[in-house]
């Protein structure tokens, strides 16, 4: 049936990477991709680059084998209304929703999403350190947050990325998802980025690329622009955030481990920052800000839900 | 103060024209260009292409003077934080709010905004007249709403718009605010809009021009795209829409009234469908949806809002 009850959300981001998070405990909405695209929608709907539904693992069928392990499944959503797997800057942004619910704690905690269980490390509230809503914006939204990411692989064979009159040689990076990662002298010179970048060999990406141009702001620091498939640019990538670090390691030959740390990259986004490191064991972790920004109700006429 | 409660916001459009709605009818609420831009900005806050405060006339500055006509002004700023004198599209979210809040009845309303007061007819919730939410999105978000636009004014002279290779005759129109209206043969011809169209010669338009393009759907039925001045392409503009209508009755030569009823255009825009009509003396009006999507607060750390 269609929901006559005002359906609660709530609306957050992590570098500015936009979700609308629909807390569903019990499993029983249903999720369109009509609906989900609706409520996407930046001038009809609530806005927002994807949607996170909230479900205990056990209450749903692709989450019920993880349920021994991770409480809570991430039902992510593309803006499109289509399926996927997995958003790194999502999770953080999940996982600060079930803090602010008070449905964990603050500490470890394993997730569950399409792409199997993702281990997330909360700092807790800043508020708990002694700041509070007089410093601003950053008071009490609560500290950063860190992803376990997996390990990138990086296949042999440079690519070549095209904007417009210039070329650069790209570094192939697998994150689960395909990267193309270039190195060049200036942001600008990625230009507007409205449409796909080409990438030549196109065979290297039968499936199509996600395009990052990055700068060197110090050492172990860089920024980047990026242009997701299917996206256009975006305010951040966090795939592309792990991928653009491991490229810039390996260019840098950095030492994997030092003083017994793992070697840490400050990567900043158009939205923002995220810190990424890679253990000796190639394990990639991500930690940046999550921030939920406002809660509510939809109206049950204008963005109708279906309930079971 | 900076607010340490949340406050109360809501999220509405018409025809695709989004405002976030802030009631505050003592008027306590202090906005900064700063912090509005940070609430419309469609990552980082709640996003909209305008904001709407809703503040009692007689509790504003600007709107004391209008206080005995009207009881509530409403306080315009763009999304980039600027101080603005009117909106069509959102006159009509405007009164949509008083109606839903039991603050108005339906029927006649006057409002008072910088551009001075302006007549509002309320059709009344749809849900009164036996429909509901199995209806769909439709469904008991109520009626049409109204609004005086005031009149236009034509001056002489053509003007030629330019985008890419292609040239096309304009008409010049004035709203208030100034536009530049020419037909076309397809929409499409008008490119992806990404840059202001340069409209010749330049001096007719001193501070820059809104742009409409414009093709024939049917008898007194056209369809428009416009490029607004600092914002590029938008779903619906409703100035723009009144600017439209008068240029295509004008080029039909349209008796003004028919059987006694002022002549009215049916006028598509990418974000929905508006009527307007014009009277023998001139008098415009426009009729359109608004729609309210969400209500909920805005999290005071994440967007904190000062008051008095």
């Amino acid at each position: 049936m269609t929901s006559a009850h005002p359906v609660p959300f709530l609306r957050g981001h992590g570098t500015e990477n936009d979700f609308v998070i629909l807390p569903d405990p019990e499993g029983t909405l249903r999720l369109s991709p009509e609906a989900v695209a609706r409520l996407c929608d930046r001038h009809a709907g609530v806005g927002a680059d994807g949607l996170l539904r909230v479900v205990r693992s056990a209450r749903h069928p692709e989450g019920r084998s993880m349920a021994a392990e991770a409480e809570w499944f991430m039902d992510y959503r593309n803006s499109d209304g289509s399926v996927a797997e997995m958003c790194g800057n999502g999770v953080r942004v999940f996982a600060r929703y079930l803090e602010r619910a008070g449905l964990v704690k603050p500490g470890e905690l394993t997730v569950a999403t399409r792409a199997g269980l993702r281990r997330v490390r909360l700092a807790g509230e800043r508020a708990a350190t002694g700041s509070d809503t007089s410093d601003g914006p950053a008071g009490g939204i609560g500290g950063e947050i860190t992803v376990a990411m997996g390990r990138a692989d990086l296949p042999a064979g440079e690519v070549t990325v095209t904007v417009g009159e210039r070329h650069w040689p790209a570094r192939r990076v697998s994150m689960g998802n395909p990267h193309a990662v270039a190195f060049v002298e200036d942001l600008a010179h990625a230009g507007r980025l409205l449409d796909a970048p080409s990438v030549a060999p196109a065979a290297a990406y039968p499936d199509g690329a996600n395009v990052e141009f990055v700068v060197d702001r110090g050492p172990r620091h860089v920024a980047f622009r990026v242009h997701e498939r299917g996206s256009g640019e975006t305010r951040s990538c966090g795939t592309g955030a792990c991928a653009v670090m491991v490229a810039a390691a390996r260019r840098d030959g950095a030492d994997p481990v030092v003083d017994g740390v793992p070697v840490t990259y400050t990567v900043d986004v158009l939205g923002g920052r995220l810190l990424i490191t890679e253990d000796t064991d190639g394990r990639i972790e991500m930690t940046g800000p999550a921030v939920i920004v406002a809660e509510g109700v939809l109206d049950p006429a204008a963005l109708p839900l279906t309930v079971d």
